[in-house]
């Protein structure tokens, strides 16, 4: 495979730790330290950040709290407050909190959208329908992720055809903004690059976003190779924290502060402070009571000589 | 920056698991499982492999069999059985065991190279000129490491000019497989483009292997940024064990099963195959009597459908 290797000079993330991260975790953050996630996250220059679910908290518990979450968070102006609302059900309780954005969510092979929730591609996309058609007076834009994007846990790989078709319809139904997700962590770097510059041939209209597990380890390889094909849009997690419950083999989300950390390093910029976000992640650890998978956060992003230390 | 991605159909790993990475290892493994770890490489399909250190055992007790593991090994035909070899002295020794190559090694940095081998760089240049006489009258190649490539835990950044001339130096004592180590794991995906990129035009001749280090999350990135540049050689460690015990600050190897996996699914011939290499990890945990930081050896190389299972 060869290609023309051109990267963008601003990298814009979604930090989905609040979310995505949080929801897959036994620990329950009180709202106030959810709140405090998330402010700490938009004053280290993240821009856009996911800040709850409007899930049913018979379903996601660690939810419960979404409308205080979000009436309660500093609005920090220039910063994208986004939700994610499963059914139209949850998008009137997110609506009623004014975010900048609602999520909607659908998986690109049958098998896993019945599994994760129980209605097929097509009830999932009429769902949006509704969804998009509240959004609209309120001016709040609607964005989705495809999930399983690059492989089901069910039902294996999944044709590249079939995640631009989907896509097509998500465009038909007025969602510009579509994120697609390698839920189970089985995307290479070629095949991330293939889907990339596909989107960018078919679909130009569409503001794509790139969302990785490292499962496999290839999480920041496959974020490189979405860079180097022009994608400019990536969700990663403080601490590389989540997983999804629902998706069985699913490890944690790409690290933001290890994506930041490579991404400035190569002189491409994203408009985040490393140290004040490897300070969030200090807090986020202590409030989990646990380790988190970041290298940086480990390691730390500045090589220091040992000699400036004496 | 922008350049043509072109990677190469096959791509050679030299495993250094049983030396870089054992002599990290508080455990020492015994003679028997040494042997058993390089055969069990071999019988995987490992085209490469850093069999061991001919370095004093008052330094590297873990090492102080060297001699019995070289002669006890099965040479599997087309294997390239490599030793480290510190010094003239080591190299006698190591000859004497009749490997396919020698290696030597220098850091980038004078500091670095003081503090590793208590040796200015030039004298141990002078030391890889009377380890290259030795070496020829039996046909035994000698390779070099160049340590530090990448930036230095003492001085910080390394030019990319000083490494060339360092390389150019080596090239001119007969030395023309060259292996660039990312000692501290420092190296990000843009970096190592442009060294790769700079050998291919100014050192044509020079064989170029890679060396990553994990520390920072970067490895496979770094990797995927040389292929993608054309290097069709690296260095790995079963597991991802290793680190310097001489160098502040250095983080495990890149793993060679994350690196199989990637550049497999990727569609690049390495030789390797997975299942087998895993199966040797399983070995070289249960030995070491800890985890390691392979990511696929976690999750497995194939994603297996739920379904399938039932």
């Amino acid at each position: 495979m060869a290609w023309q290797w051109k990267e963008p000079e601003f990298v814009w993330f979604r930090d989905v730790s609040p979310r995505d991260g949080l929801q897959a975790e036994h620990v329950i953050l009180n709202t106030e330290d959810k709140v405090r996630l998330v402010n700490q996250l938009a004053q280290a220059g993240v821009p856009r950040i996911e800040v709850t679910s409007f899930v049913s908290p018979k379903w996601l518990p660690q939810m419960a709290d979404a409308e205080q979450v979000m009436t309660s968070i500093e609005r920090k102006p220039g910063v994208v407050y986004s939700v994610l609302v499963p059914n139209p059900k949850g998008a009137e309780r997110a609506i009623a909190t004014k975010p900048d954005e609602m999520t909607v969510f659908v998986s690109a092979s049958e098998t896993h959208n019945q599994k994760n929730v129980h209605r097929s591609i097509h009830e999932s996309l009429e769902g949006f329908h509704d969804i998009c058609a509240m959004a609209k007076p309120h001016g709040i834009t609607v964005s989705a992720v495809i999930v399983t994007a690059f492989g089901c846990p069910y039902e294996g790989i999944v044709p590249l055809s079939s995640v631009l078709e989907l896509a097509e319809r998500l465009q038909d139904l007025g969602i510009s903004e579509i994120a697609l997700g390698d839920t189970v962590g089985v995307a290479n770097p070629k095949q991330v690059a293939q889907m990339v510059q596909a989107f960018q041939q078919k679909l130009p209209g569409i503001q794509l976003a790139l969302h990785f597990h490292d499962t496999r380890g290839t999480a920041l390889a496959n974020l490189l190779a979405a860079v180097g094909s022009g994608a400019s849009r990536f969700e990663t997690a403080l601490g590389g924290i989540g997983g999804s419950p629902f998706s069985p083999g699913a490890g944690g989300n790409l690290s933001t502060e290890d994506s930041v950390y490579c991404l400035t390093e190569m002189g491409i910029s994203t408009g985040i402070h490393l140290q004040q976000l490897l300070s969030t992640t200090q807090f986020l650890v202590e409030k989990l009571g646990h380790d988190v998978p970041s290298k940086v956060f480990h390691a730390g992003g500045k090589m220091i000589p040992v000699n400036a230390k004496n």
